[in-house]
């Protein structure tokens, strides 16, 4: 009996939360030891016992990892700045280092120009500032991870707030646990609290360790969206099932399984559906072969088309489910006309069997007008 | 001015109503004459508008079609009587057929046997008491088409009622608009409202008709799971969006295109990986090769998987997610174990690079039992 109450003395056994939290670390596959880590860290619950539960490992030699203790001050509230002095306090009790920066979001550019939906707009240039100041700090600390502490709760939100807006699969499965920080960056944006944490856990497991985390009013805020889903909406959902959060993480995880398929079937499309390249090509999209296309399943089509504007925009801006079914019914012949429309000054033109792309300064040019009849679309 | 009236008088226009009948009619590729045709008429809003509209293009001669309204009397109500005949008389106004019938719903056998949730259960044997009805009025009538009246309301309902309980893709596509009756019947199941009326739509068309359509208390009762769908969630969250209605039928729509693809998909992918048919096989389902199903991805190989053992069994009853992650994990090689034991008595075996399928019966000879030891799994 003494013997093994000092060898529990001597090791102490890890924690529920510091385990569930290793075996989701080994389960996406990141480093065990000689990394750097940059974790953001608000305050809140949650990201509180994100850096609580990775000290808890650390200490006990589970992982070897610097940690980078990452706060930004959005200067939102009165109460912002002793929430970055309470930040750095407990990352110095605890014997990291400490990145903290002050952003004035309110005085964003992009926050100007958008009148009328101001709080959603506050909570977007609060995100952007956020993540810009992430990577800058992964930058600077020569770190390839970035931590964040979302949880089954958030996920659970985000699923619904996508479901309000008539989501397909993509949105639905909700947030990734490990993505690109930025697209082509090296740093990952990592969520390992995503797949197994609830919200009452990060504050069970501060309270454990009797860490008083800070309470952001922000976040019973109604006038936010996100709020009123987490208050109202979820509340009332629970009510049909005790487990409801739990339902929706796991729609995610499925439609998430169902993407994965999707895109390799639509990466695979586009290969077959491509014509050889063409040196003088007008544009910087291969035309796709419509007789290929439209042997696939629309849910396939409809990604592929979709990868194509993409690799030919760079982005998707303003690409909207009615574009592409509008490329997709100049498939359909002379029925659904001969060019289609897309933002950013981009045509869709279907001749000779093939779906071309074109921006819309080279289609000003006379000679390329008169090549191609203007057919409005009819239905 | 005057022949513009005459005109009109002598062919009057299709209302709103008729003509959306009757663009999804063609949509569906339903007969437009020589076809009898069974509408179910409850008398409620939904259905008096499905057959006001059906009446309305036939008597503008767009469509020859013999119609025999059905109506089955549940007797859970004191008023059942009353609708029975409402819809008897509208119909004998209108001059068609009816098939007026009556269960006892209340007396089910099946309902006897599961106390505690009465309620649902009782919704549910009215649906069978229903269908069953309709299959035999069909048949009755040599009608290929039975007719219902599910609106987009029902189906965002339908949605919101398999989100919580955290369906797949399969689930939250909803109900289709055309259907087998029963598995392999000829009777197809038909819901031409389902794609474009809301039930706003359909009140309003029979007010235009003048025909006071008859009101289910039980459409009230908030003690029924989708009556509080109805009654509670969707206003919550047409206070988030507008529009919450559409946006679910539009995730709906997407993810049964979806489903398409991806059945396509593990249908192929199951003829890829069964084996030679073997003469003396010990199982009624051929064997599957793993290495061809590890190369699948796992939305794909899931779905093949069940389809193997819908196969197999005949049905999919009590199989869930957790049965088929079982049936994965063998897959993985030692670590999953070699057998899964599935509702029913099955048991998956992996033996040989092959994945088999055992009913427990055959499974119980000694012979068998000392080929195939009967490892845990492990995880």
């Amino acid at each position: 009996m003494t013997n093994s109450t000092v060898k529990r003395s001597a090791k102490p056994r890890l924690s529920t939360f510091a385990r569930n939290l290793l075996e989701e670390w080994r389960q996406l596959e990141l480093p065990l030891s000689e990394a750097s880590v940059v974790v953001a860290v608000s305050g809140g619950a949650d990201s509180t016992a994100l850096l609580l539960g990775l000290d808890e490992l650390i200490k006990a030699n589970k992982l070897r990892l610097e940690l980078i203790v990452a706060h930004l001050d959005h200067g939102l509230r009165d109460e912002s700045r002793n929430d970055a002095k309470w930040v750095a306090q407990l990352a110095k009790q605890l014997g990291y280092k400490t990145e903290i920066s002050r952003a004035n979001v309110k005085k964003s550019p992009r926050l100007k120009t958008k009148v009328g939906k101001s709080k959603e707009n506050l909570e977007q240039a609060a995100r952007n500032a956020r993540y810009t100041f992430l990577e800058k700090t992964a930058n600077k600390t020569h770190s390839n991870l970035v931590l964040t502490a979302h949880t089954l709760d958030d996920q659970a939100e985000t699923v619904l707030m996508r479901l309000l807006r008539g989501s397909a699969a993509e949105g639905l499965s909700g947030t990734r646990a490990i993505r690109e920080l930025a697209p082509g960056s090296p740093v990952k944006l990592v969520r390992p609290l995503l797949a197994w944490a609830r919200h009452s856990d990060t504050e069970d497991y501060c309270r454990r360790r009797q860490v008083a985390f800070r309470v952001d009013v922000m976040n019973d805020d109604e006038t936010f969206s996100r709020v009123r889903v987490r208050k109202q909406l979820l509340p009332l959902m629970k009510s049909f099932n005790n487990r409801v959060v739990e339902a929706l993480n796991r729609t995610a995880t499925l439609l998430n399984e169902d993407v994965v398929a999707l895109s390799g079937e639509s990466r695979r499309l586009l290969e077959l559906a491509v014509n050889e390249p063409q040196e003088n090509s007008e544009t910087n999209a291969p035309g796709l072969r419509v007789n290929v296309l439209l042997q696939a399943p629309v849910a396939v089509r409809r990604r592929a088309l979709r990868e194509w504007i993409l690799r030919s925009r760079g982005d998707l801006k303003r690409v909207e489910m009615v574009h592409l079914v509008a490329v997709e019914r100049l498939l359909q012949g002379e029925r659904g006309g001969r060019t289609a429309e897309l933002p950013g000054g981009i045509t869709v033109i279907r001749r000779r069997g093939m779906l071309e792309l074109s921006h819309k300064k080279r289609l000003k040019k006379p000679r390329t007008i008169s090549k191609i009849p203007r057919v409005r679309h009819r239905r």
